[in-house]
């Protein structure tokens, strides 16, 4: 089995490596790592067939073949990104919060990085690479666990792109791929506390369930989206219904994709109607209550697991409250704290929604899919984080990073 | 054994109507707290003395005993405090950042309470009326899960706590103590997810790895403390010794006091003579590696458990490094990232001690005990973190809250 030890002790030496090194050397080694990607893009295509063939074999669906192939075009993206991280703003060394005390201590609250970050994601390699160069900006160093589909992808990746590190300077361990399936090994992981100073799980929600039972490193929960939209009886019907169909459809396998939809009584069936035939235009199965499929005959009936599902599919469940508070109430019950939307005209609903509702990002008349660190001028993200603990919603490289106090004094005493 | 699902909804119920209060009835609720305590002090005071009884019959030793006692002079200020806390600016409701996108998107993300929060604490009963405060003012209900030894104790201010509450409009179930001693029910509190939002445990170390080992609900690990005083060969030596001595001596059970002394060797001798001889004269014992007990006869020879150890006593480890660079290695390794001083006069190695140095805070020239929420000028503190995530240092009513993004559209999809 894979000596995590020895993976751990090695990557924390590499980041108080990192941690000295300044931010042009973290800007110039991204550089490098970026053309080094560019330039060996077909020793990472040709590690990607390899994982393609494989998971054809081993009856992998089309759908999850699509995420784990990389194309030029894919690639070209992946360079892109990291060289958007490059040209960001160090996250590290910002002053945050200063202050002279009485006494004459001068206090300061600098932002500093977080240490060694642990990823564990699912199928898309392109993860590798821009966990791998956010964490690095930041003056981390990542053990990145991938799936096992894409183990070939991620290695060409990680080779690649730890031998940029080497040949700008860096320590090549800044960034280390676990390369050891074994189940064992990523429990192992979850409880590396003497060198691991925060996991990040990124898929569905089973590993994230997984990383939250085992883990006793500090874990940011991220990516499960049961998202609503509720249109309120003062909505403007027109909007409601393409807000609705946008957060719905527009993309239907990620987190910030609406699964649910809740109508106000006083305009359930006209906007059942409208939201009813756009969305069945669209191929989506609407998963009612008895009020939503007394109004549309096609809609099948929903039951009590349907409230709390993230189908990450063209199904959707619906169901008709009695009042904002009523739709308030299901909300908080059963969404995942990720993306919720409220669409009105009335200016103390819009207020009531967004005080009470709690979640990550609540909207008032957009689509819950501009849950985004793009979409929110953050630049590239690491994930979408749904706990409360240190960041809530895009985790940017701003939340990257943690603080220390520094207090320098001239003799003080208490 | 008691219904900890029970408790948990009723805590969740409980802190959504506190949250839609507002920050007047806050005020007034913990300031009619305060008043309760201050006129109902002979009830604590009588539980309090039932505890003592009870300790003493169990033998507890004389240090607990004094950490369980309520005076009449700490039940004022238990009062003091939570009429400090009170009128604190609300912490709920600020906006911390907010941007217009181009899309004409609205974002602003806003701080909102955390939810519920359980804190899970040992002998001193004065926590019970802190904890709950500070949870209180951040607009969050709080589970409260005490030390056995303090049970009388903690029911007498936890029932004046939630009485007050009540007349005041607010729902007693904000503040809920466990009552219910068995192992069983402080484990099923640390993996509550359903109900609870974040764990701080306060208290020795057994306890905080205790709750890291077993909790999947997020935590902020707080107060263990290997602090290390470093004089630099450049210090200035009155200055050191005063530093040293303070750090080590002037309250040898608290997380911030000085554990450990590292010496630069072209200082060594003369540094320890000094050093030594007023720790001396203080009762401190030293436990020496070879160089420092080849200047001070009268120290213990350190074995390897001793650069690891949080000794509350009048204790401290001391060793000789060949370099600065041979002290931050030492304290990056043996430390718990908690307060850690430089005693030096080059500002090149004062830069590169609060660079390299991994910690909440890091000091030069300024005694470690300063680490400390009022010292900080934070106010009431519900620990020291000493973890990385959300909060670092001193945790006061700025760190009990979690944040929201606020989305504001006119229609947009994406």
């Amino acid at each position: 089995m894979t000596d995590l030890n020895n993976l751990g002790s090695r990557a924390k030496a590499a980041q108080r490596l990192l941690a000295k090194a300044g931010g042009n050397a973290k800007t110039d080694a991204l550089k490098a790592v970026a053309k080094a990607i560019d330039s060996n893009r077909s020793a990472v295509i040709a590690a990607n067939k390899t994982d393609i063939e494989n998971g054809r074999n081993s009856g992998l669906n089309e759908g999850l073949i699509d995420r784990l192939t990389l194309t030029d075009s894919r690639i070209d993206g992946i360079v892109d990104s990291i060289l958007q991280i490059a040209s960001s703003p160090d996250p590290v060394g910002k002053v945050l919060w200063g202050e002279s005390r009485p006494n004459g201590l001068k206090i300061q609250k600098v932002s500093v990085p977080l240490g060694v970050i642990a990823v564990i994601y699912e199928s898309r390699p392109n993860v590798t690479a821009d966990a791998a160069a956010l964490c690095l900006k930041a003056g981390n160093a990542v053990i990145l666990k991938g799936g096992k589909e894409a183990i070939n992808s991620n290695k060409a990746i990680a080779d690649i792109m730890r031998s940029a590190l080497e040949e700008s300077g860096l320590p090549a361990d800044c960034i280390i791929l676990i390369e050891d399936n074994a189940r064992e090994v990523t429990k192992a992981l979850m409880t590396l506390n003497e060198y691991v100073d925060v996991l990040i799980p990124r898929g569905g929600a089973g590993l994230i369930k997984s990383v939250v039972e085992n883990s006793t490193v500090p874990v940011i929960e991220t990516g499960v989206g049961n998202c609503h939209t509720y249109i309120d009886s003062s909505a403007d019907l027109d909007m409601a219904v393409k807000i609705l169909v946008n957060a719905k459809t527009s993309r239907v396998s990620v987190c910030n994709a609406c699964e649910s939809l809740l109508v106000h009584k006083d305009i359930a069936e006209i906007a059942l109607l409208a939201a009813g035939e756009a969305l069945k235009e669209k191929g989506v199965t609407i998963r009612g209550d008895e009020a939503v499929c007394a109004v549309l005959p096609y809609a099948e009936k929903a039951d009590d697991t349907d409230w709390g599902r993230e189908y990450l599919d063209y199904i959707i469940s619906a169901k008709v409250v009695d009042s904002i508070d009523e739709a308030i109430e299901h909300i908080n019950r059963y969404g995942t704290g990720h993306s919720e939307c409220i669409v009105t005209e009335s200016y103390e609903n819009a207020n009531k929604f967004t005080s009470e509702v709690d979640a990550a990002a609540v909207y008032v008349n957009a689509s819950t899919r501009f849950t985004d660190g793009g979409e929110f001028g953050f630049g590239a993200e690491i994930g979408i984080s749904t706990q409360k603990l240190h960041a809530r919603g895009p985790l940017g490289l701003a939340n990257l990073v943690a603080e220390k106090y520094i207090v320098c004094g001239d003799g003080q005493i208490r």
